[in-house]
């Protein structure tokens, strides 16, 4: 992990009252449920998303309200990650036990189903219908896209544009929502300034996919609390599997496809083993160069997207984000 | 099962329209979500909620977009089935596989958030704010209960307050807000005909749930896909039990409490073992006569609550509904 963004004073200030925002809002009486809110909500993790939205709000100036609506997407983005969790069962994050783990698969779809409440409750109160209507599309693609790839799983190639739909629905829509939300409270969906800023968060959200893609390949076994190569453990085919496939060998080709179509029950295990050929094979035909130039093009067109605005401290610190998750690789 | 009761004309045309709404809001593109949409949603069930909203807006006369927010109810409540299926991991519902055992967990848990958005969408383009917020408080409510429940089940006694709380949370919620919509399309929530529906649908809710408690004790194996004493077998503690640890002797109560608090891996199958002997001590204490004495209670309180209505039809429909619902235990 690279050094922390000196942050600027304004920002930090926002952050505050999102975060005070995020403890208060419409607290409960219930213990248990204060337990688990704790444990989750108080378990910062990076609020990358109200980030780029404190951000984005001094850039475009605009009312307060848009403090409660950076809760609410991060109180959306916990909630996806509660039912993630459940869905790939995953025992770790952010270095610990997720809620799975320590609260079981019950309590983790409750309070995943009990955080999309915080999230609407904020909207009724604090936004206006093209938001809400964002919003809604947002979980719309999210659980459509991850309920296409679990049924549709199986295949065992993948084409790189399929390989966008599915980052698209499970990373880049919710970035791009956090960063159009707060042109949203101002202008229409169709203004420039809502589809500028809603082209960055998309053109972020791949490139911040790809390149957690690419470490996934890159990581010690502490890192994120996963091992390398965890992804291919699991079967996942990412972008630089797709590549080896693309480039690779007859005879390279088919000690790949076959690993991946392992269906026993011991088929983590075996990939496992090989993740080391694995991570050979993936130097021997470029393919992590390959990745990072792919999420260096999406680098590029996120700050594009940024032209339309004038130069300011503000914009400048939000390409100063841009370039941190870049960094992550480098 | 009771024999079908026969519909009035006005209310089936809703119902058909309603039907329409389900099958035709908002469809989607993705083959993969049109096979598990069609595979819940057309699986009819008992439609009891949209016919209690269809029945309410034929009482007191409303604009045609409760049609709308009739569906939003049923996207909701089957929302919460998938998952609850994976919280019970229950496999069958309705007498056939549930989504859980049909599509996984995953699918089930990503479901579940997909009839979500429906919901809302729905709220957002046909309901008010008022509306909104019961819905939202819904949600809460559900959720909310179901995790205190799941932290705290471990308790091996239960007051019949607590039950109530705990059946409010799961049950009576949901039949309370299908009876306050309609009139939160025309009056507040302090209004007179507001709060005598809201009334009306939590104890209809009371009943109802207090009732499938009483079959589950009652049912052959093939009603409801569930076994006799299925709640037993799996610790849970309902109305018919509460009962019973309050009057039986020292002995019997030993017994009781003996099982239920079996943690072993084996405790689901002792439990059911032991089930036979359960029914025979709930005769001998007349538990059951109890049980059915207090879901006659809410029956009646959910008839008083209708007394603001003038004689009609409808409002005679809706009694029978009441009705029918009891009749399921004589």
């Amino acid at each position: 992990m690279n050094k922390p963004l000196p942050i600027i004073t304004q920002i930090a200030q926002k952050m505050e009252q999102i975060e005070k925002i995020l403890l208060e809002y419409d607290p409960t009486t219930k213990e248990a449920i204060n337990d688990v809110f704790n444990y989750m909500i108080k378990n910062k993790g990076k609020r990358f998303r109200p980030l780029l939205m404190a951000t984005i709000s001094s850039i475009i100036g605009t009312k307060d309200s848009h403090l409660y609506l950076a809760a609410a997407i991060e109180f959306l983005h916990n909630a996806t990650l509660a039912h993630d969790d459940v869905i790939d069962n995953s025992l770790m994050r952010r270095s610990r036990p997720t809620l799975n783990a320590k609260y079981g698969t019950q309590a983790s779809v409750l309070f995943g189903d009990y955080l999309y409440t915080k999230t609407f409750k904020i909207l009724i109160e604090y936004g206006n219908e093209k938001i809400s209507n964002a919003f809604i599309d947002t979980v719309k693609v999210m659980s459509e896209g991850e309920i296409t790839q679990l049924i549709e799983s199986h295949k065992s190639e993948l084409s790189e544009e399929s390989y966008f739909t599915i980052i698209y629905a499970k990373t880049s829509r919710l970035i791009e929502l956090a960063c159009e939300i707060i042109p949203l409270l101002e202008y229409d969906s169709e203004h420039e300034i809502t589809k500028s800023l809603k082209s960055f968060g998309r053109h972020l959200g791949y490139a911040f996919q790809i390149i957690d893609d690419i470490i996934d390949y890159q990581s010690d076994s502490n890192v994120m609390g996963k091992n390398n190569g965890d992804d291919f453990a699991e079967g996942k085919i990412t972008l630089p599997l797709i590549n080896l496939l693309k480039k690779a060998n007859t005879e390279d080709r088919e000690f790949v496809l076959e690993l991946i179509n392992l269906k026993s029950p011991d088929a983590y295990s075996i990939r496992s083993n090989n993740v080391l050929s694995i991570n050979q094979l993936l130097q021997k035909y470029n393919c992590i160069e390959y990745c990072k130039k792919v999420a260096q093009q999406e680098v590029v067109k996120a700050k594009d997207a940024l032209s339309t605005f004038s130069e300011s401290i503000y914009k400048n610190y939000l390409i100063k984000l841009v370039d941190f998750t870049y960094e992550r690789i480098s």
